[in-house]
């Protein structure tokens, strides 16, 4: 008989997204026709860009007349677009070659995917708390997993030490959940931890179009870096791409181990396992990097940054400790009075029909925490500020 | 120092279709100008169906608009389109429920995606000649793979027997490079040999929409499929979507191994791994199966269907053995006074620029024949059969 993956035996019962899906349901079912103030899972609600609207019309059009359409797509992805987005690197000082930069289906697909590229007995070191498919793509690969907790006393930014047998190394910075974001300084830390093992930062950049302060957006803005870095990149925060789907992943020509390059392990593996994301939304990927399409996806940005200074006023009114919310769409509270997480997620969404997201959630260091995404409506996101002030004023 | 995955080096050097890519550029370089009849890479040539068209604008629209705006989507795939393919299948007599069926990005990304579900330690059968993605998807995870060979003996349609020690079968029919399609009787001796021994069946059925005669179209008209068998499809043939992407698996909830559900799995999968298929994209997809969206695709076929004749026609004229061509978009000639299938490539670039695809590529079998795709432009069909029929007939 075939022998399955056994791994996905070791998974938790459900994944945290789903489970506040679940209980929101139950309420509504519950409470029929209340009005809900989601500020749970990260999605955005802005339109997508007019530059991006207009481009994806034009590549229907082009699909639809048999003299510009389009069959299959280079795997990798369409050169020039591999190119724009190694160009839109520049402003970082970054170079880049078009080759270095691989088309994607956006962030999260990329993250499960590129595992095919480790060896099993590699261990991956988790910093906690953390976006949870980075542990269960692990666990489902059999892979051994270091959680790495942070809390109040690093910022949530925890640095590498000498006894961490690490192999494969994620950081999410901006960091999802908890909004903080490693400076310079700390990331070479990393870099330069990495290169010394021969280990492997898997970066996750989903966020740096939220950066305001003077604060890496890109792991290879350290030096080092090109030997030791993956980053994954997505469009779905940063345009509002969330149900659109692109995103990118830079692999560097010269990040090697054992004699295996990294660059053309990717290469093989996206030319066997994928045709290629859709011309369609590659065009629509394209044009978010023009001037028109920047300027109109910075504007989006800017009314999340909104949201979360509304959010943040009332937290600093309540003298709430968090983290987050300046250079990140991520609010990270203190639950009040010691409450665990879930049963401030039960408080909220009962006595005032806000859904943010338990913090234990994120890692067993995420309990008495609470992630609040300012991606909402900014007329609700006012609502709920109001609500969360009055129901914690009491 | 982290291990990568070391089975990446037990591939073959490069990939069937890039080596023909390579092939045709480097011929290119040397005769500028030089038109190419490309009947190699089974990429379509005919736009997208209006009816697609104008879903896909509709959909760019709904993105345009705060008020009907979508996100992040059900990672499984939007439920009405879930039912949609549901109902699809009705017309053969197969019941499925929604909950059985996945929205996906394409038959090639899931052919890769979805082996992470079964062990590294099964064992794949691979009936030759194949897609080679299925061999490398196979080495990648560093499975044993079985090479069950077929000839003209068996028409390309081998059975099992009881000496084959496989755990993972892939089944492709109507095959492609073959063309040549199981009978119901042949694909129930494969189900009862997958129940037996608890084997799980891989069903490709990417050309299904090809079939003419009385054959089956999806592997669960077979008595016995739904605990045994996971049927992977894609639009990209079905309705010219190989450049922008969609495609749908069905894995029935009977399918369990060991306690462990494979429909449960691959929820979970999906759940943690991916943010699902572009809105936009689902909508383009639920066209295809509107009474419009069928009539259309329906004639594109048509052509692509008189692509074969014109083609077939001349090789009975010039009395060369080959296959399919009736119920599949391929046909699979035999390479003309025992010729080497890439001499044949070679002979037919350099003297009438006709591209087709080297039977050797899809494994050692296919060794003396060739493939020739009938997505091709109509005209081009015509002339690239007048000039093999002309070189063949020297």
């Amino acid at each position: 008989m075939i022998r399955l993956n056994e791994n996905y035996q070791n998974l938790k019962d459900s994944y945290l997204f789903y489970n506040i899906a679940q209980k929101t349901k139950e309420y509504l079912e519950e409470n029929p026709g209340k009005k809900l103030y989601r500020m749970g899972i990260g999605d955005v609600s802005l339109p997508l860009a007019s530059a991006v609207c207009t481009a994806l019309h034009t590549a229907v059009d082009d699909q639809s007349k048999k003299e510009s359409f389009h069959g299959y797509m280079p795997e990798c992805g369409a050169p020039s677009l591999r190119q724009t987005i190694a160009d839109y690197y520049k402003k970082r000082n970054v170079k880049l070659s078009p080759e270095e930069v691989f088309v994607s289906s956006g962030a999260s697909d990329e993250l499960g995917d590129i595992l095919d590229l480790f060896s099993k007995e590699s261990t991956a070191l988790i910093m906690e708390p953390a976006y949870p498919a980075y542990v269960d793509a692990n666990i489902m690969a059999g892979r051994k997993i270091i959680h790495l907790p942070s809390g109040e006393a690093n910022g949530f930014l925890p640095g590498p030490s000498a006894e961490l047998d690490a192999d494969l190394i994620y950081i999410c910075s901006p960091n999802n959940p908890t909004g903080a974001v490693f400076t310079k300084e700390q990331l070479k830390e990393w870099v330069d931890f990495a290169n010394e093992r021969g280990a492997i930062i898997i970066f996750d950049a989903a966020y740096e179009a939220f950066i305001e302060e003077n604060l890496p957006h890109s792991i290879f803005e350290i030096e080092g870096a090109r030997s030791c870095a993956i980053e994954i990149c997505s469009l779905s925060k940063t345009a509002g791409f969330t149900g659109t789907r692109v995103g990118y992943t830079v692999i560097p020509k010269d990040l090697e181990r054992g004699g295996q390059n990294v660059n053309a392990m990717w290469v093989r593996n996206r030319t066997t396992k994928t045709n290629g994301v859709s011309y369609i939304l590659q065009r629509g990927g394209a044009a978010v990097f023009t001037p028109e399409g920047q300027e109109q996806i910075h504007r989006n940005i800017a009314i999340y940054k909104n949201n979360a200074k509304v959010l943040m006023k009332v937290l600093d009114e309540l003298g709430i400790t968090y983290f987050g919310g300046k250079n990140a769409p991520y609010i990270w509270m203190k639950c009040p009075n010691g409450m665990g997480s879930w049963e401030f997620f039960d408080l909220l969404l009962r006595e005032i029909q806000v859904v943010g997201t338990p913090g234990e959630g994120f890692g067993a260091c995420g309990e008495g925490y609470f992630r609040f995404s300012t991606f909402g409506d900014p007329e609700d996101t006012k609502e709920a500020a109001r609500r969360i002030k009055e129901l914690l004023s009491k």
